[in-house]
């Protein structure tokens, strides 16, 4: 039977993760393959991490990255250190020492990816990365090679559990963003420091992984539209669940003729959608075809147990031999795409929800329609509360398909108006198919 | 660039829609590929059907099928007729002439897949069948490849679309199953005779083959426990529903130390499980292992388009040479797999909904509770309302988990109380994890 040696790089909680399977439980994959996967050697430079796991006596266990990267021995090198540097560097020696690379690195393939893709190729390696997006889920494999097919015209969906564990906290218990992120942070689903997941970085980052692979087109990370969710308040998931919408923290990338809409940013999805009851730590992504049409795929997006798995099925797909025909055949794996224009955020069009907080004045809605309308913009549903706040009302307002610079237009003298105080806050709606 | 030719026999939904894609509009994926796929043939009995579609001057245009078989161009047999014969022999006779196949025969490969693998093996040639569960919902591919470093435990969803569509219609919109099933055929989601999707049995087939690949285990198609829709009532759906249920023709396969629980039935999920919004023609499977965790994949389990997709991005992994290292490799593929003890369905554990109708005295209650608890068969919660059907009052009651060979024999008693009228109806629960 062949036997194929795996080397980690960075014994961190995936990479235990990873150990732990291919240490503790090997005959659980074993005897659905004819080939033998080895751990061969562990780089981590906290050497101590090494007492949690009971490591065989002639393992490779080290601090220097070059004694996994040069080892003769290992065929796979699995990047689990994260981050732009040294990771881009170590994936590049090991490439080019003739190691096939699995890694979960999303911010380096957002990034680097068509750089390192490059890379591989002119090594003749292979780079597998199925863990980077989605934790178990295979999107990256529907995406790449079940849906191949298709010409792939939308993927949309939560992919990063964190800031879905803050908004289905902030919607299910009431609790404001502040407290629901001190929640997620005591639970250990958020970092202490917890902006790359609230800010959307990090959904980015997935984003342009799956955009690229679905639209066979390279588009500058820097070109994708992030907004995140710190700005979020506990009354718009209010009112929007009253108006039959639930609040999620999309990552959206729509193909049309023009180009590439691509986005991250908090959006209101119908109750019925099926991304509308992913809750908590879960992520899910929908991916729509011209043959497909919707479907969805759904699971644990982070996690250690869940991201290993999806690293050991890309260590099989490498000993089977067919990443090698998957990278070496697969346009959007080239490194070498051509490009497409992203639109601007001002030419997308979708329906958008408004909360403006006005004076309790006669005319009122009156002078606001007036202005929607000259830009073009009309309204399907209003709700006016009598609650009052420092003598203001909440007005909200749910509109039909518009133009998003007309809406940035319209609110800019909206905002000017003296009945209006505040900034008017908006959010726009992805609807079901 | 590297050409192969694929030759399709049976044109009928399916192999028209594959037809189309690879003549029609071949763009779309030739442009992620390189190798260069072609349409060479298509055997169908009646011939009349190309006038649907515009077909290459040069092109195989036959009754014959071994036309097609026997042709040297082709590379890769489509086999889109269904059903055993002539598929089984058509299937063998393409392997023996060298074809790598690809099909969408989900009864066949229920019935005959470890010989067909077999064979395919002992002429060096590869089945894909990513088509013959869900449409274009990859969970084949999900369970051989993805979810391969996983010890698969459960695998359960909706895998037949129109027994889904008559539940939906039937929980929405309060219609008896007759109307409902009647609606269904109006829409051409049901067949004239539609024994083989009421029956259970289409589901049966697709969980033989999902079971199979997830356990890496045999066992005879004749052991599964299927129970179809046809005896569902419409009352029942409303009692479950205010219990906070739904319900769901599910295939259900779950491996345990003592062997594999595998059964199709009419079950409730709790309105928060993701299966319960599944609704119309959809489908979706929930695959859970011990790394995973609950997966789910959704999308439209039929049509032809879906499915036809889904036959295409195979008929691509062949002609990148996948299949073939997939093949050769996963034991589960080997069609020499282990077997496995089918648990007989009085072992199984799990909640019951029961409703009898009783008559009303004094006494029914502790009585019926009584037997119940016999048989080691605690109550969860209670309705009895106080309508009257013929002086039969309806009392439903929710169980804790209970062994079904004890409830059958709490119910044969039951049945026979004088206070009982009728068979006491009952339907299994599946809670989320």
């Amino acid at each position: 039977m062949k036997t194929i040696n795996v080397g980690i790089i960075g014994l961190g909680t995936v990479g235990s993760g990873v150990a732990k399977m291919l240490l503790e439980n090997p005959s659980t994959f074993a005897e659905k393959l004819d080939r033998k996967i080895v751990l061969r050697g562990i780089a981590d430079r906290s050497i101590d991490k090494k007492k949690e796991i009971k490591f065989p006596p002639d393992m490779i266990i080290t601090g220097d990255v070059d004694e996994i990267l040069n080892s003769p021995d290992i065929n796979i090198v699995v990047e689990l250190i994260g981050g732009i540097h040294p990771a881009k560097e170590i994936i590049t020696k090991g490439l080019q020492n003739g190691k096939d690379i699995v890694t979960a690195n999303k911010a380096l393939l957002a990034l680097h990816g068509s750089e390192l893709f490059q890379i591989a190729h002119s090594c003749d390696r292979s780079i597998s990365f199925e863990a980077s997006v989605g934790g178990c889920i295979p999107v990256i494999a529907a995406i790449r090679d079940n849906f191949i097919s298709n010409d792939i015209q939308h993927i949309f969906g939560i992919v990063n559990g964190t800031t879905n564990y803050v908004l289905t906290k902030m919607t299910r218990e009431h609790l404001k963003y502040e407290d629901a992120l001190r929640s997620a942070q005591e639970k250990g689903y958020a970092e202490r420091d917890p902006s790359t997941d609230v800010d959307g970085i990090d959904s980015a980052h997935k984003l342009a992984i799956l955009a690229r692979m679905g639209s066979n087109r390279d588009f500058d990370y820097d070109d994708i539209y992030v907004e995140g969710i710190s700005d979020v308040e506990l009354k718009d998931i209010y009112y929007a669940h009253e108006l039959g919408y639930t609040l999620k923290l999309l990552a959206i990338s729509k193909k049309n003729e023009n180009g590439l809409e691509i986005r991250v940013n908090p959006t209101l999805l119908p109750h019925e959608h099926p991304l509308s009851s992913v809750n908590g730590v879960f992520n899910a992504i929908c991916i729509q075809g011209n043959a497909i049409g919707e479907t969805m795929l759904y699971g644990q997006g982070a996690g250690q147990m869940p991201t290993a798995g999806a690293v050991v099925s890309d260590i099989i797909d490498v000993a089977l031999g067919r990443s090698k025909l998957t990278f070496g055949s697969i346009k959007p794996l080239s490194g070498n795409c051509e490009r497409i224009d992203v639109l601007n955020i001002s030419t997308i069009k979708t329906r958008y929800y408004l909360r403006y907080s006005v004076i309790d004045k006669p005319g009122v809605l009156a002078k606001i329609t007036g202005i929607l309308g000259n830009h073009n913009i009309s309204i399907a549903s209003v709700i006016q509360k009598e609650t009052k706040e420092n003598e203001l009302v909440p007005l909200v307002m749910m509109t039909h398909l518009a133009e998003e610079g007309n809406l940035q237009k319209a609110l800019l003298e909206i905002n000017n108006l003296d009945i209006v105080k505040g900034k008017t806050r908006f959010l726009r709606v992805e609807e079901a198919e």
